[in-house]
């Protein structure tokens, strides 16, 4: 069941925590009720709609690998109703100590009668940061 | 100069033909004039802010590079002055008669006193479709 959030930072800190902690259900409260809602994660295909996204979540949660993410915002545009944050997610696996290439992503909320919940999370991977990986040039 | 759209559409539509018309000023004509404006294409570097977004369309709109991109939208949500549009873009690249993978893309138009203009493109490559890569599995 969705939770109600007071506001799309709520949500968005929901979202980051239910990733860190594995919990599916907390994932879910963070998406609206909807057949609309989208997720995109890199290289993965597009999935749409409730059921898929339960789906999509379920399997991601359960192959049981630890990740921390760091979130830097980079900008964020809001109205009364819809608020759309853009942000950089570095992502730490405890387990693989070397560093990983930064992934921004677009996250965007939706306010209805039961709070703000997520609509859309859409993630793309960047080109490594020069010397990250070896023999690429600088920019 | 930005041109005045009617309506986020003419904005998008006025965004691809810049692209398959190789038209720098076009393409600048469909953002907003700010420093909000944030530009992600795929395994590229951030851009953000309208001198940024001008170097990068300026490099790749030279490269001469002819592309035909077909547009099909997955998903609307729109307010009084922000339209999010969420699409597949299929990319066909005449000197190249093979079938790119898929790109998945969010634009995002605001409404000002001069009309609806880009502010945010993300877009981010997806897994190549069954069989269109030797040796990958059905999904």
């Amino acid at each position: 069941m969705p939770q109600e959030f007071a506001t799309p930072q709520d949500a968005e800190d929901a979202y980051y925590d239910a990733i860190e902690d594995g919990d599916l259900n907390a994932m879910l409260a963070v998406w609206e009720t909807s057949e609309d809602i989208v997720c995109l994660l890199p290289m993965q295909p597009l999935v749409q709609g409730q059921g898929k996204i339960r789906e999509a979540w379920g399997q991601l949660l359960q192959s049981g690998v630890k990740v921390d993410i760091e979130v830097l915002h980079l900008h964020w545009i809001q109205t009364d109703d819809l608020a759309i944050h853009y942000l950089r997610e570095k992502v730490n696996l405890p387990d693989q100590p070397q560093q990983q290439p930064p992934i921004y992503a677009t996250n965007i909320y939706r306010k209805d009668g039961s709070g703000w919940h997520m609509i859309l999370h859409q993630n793309s991977p960047a080109a490594p940061p020069p010397g990250m990986m070896p023999g690429m040039p600088p920019q």
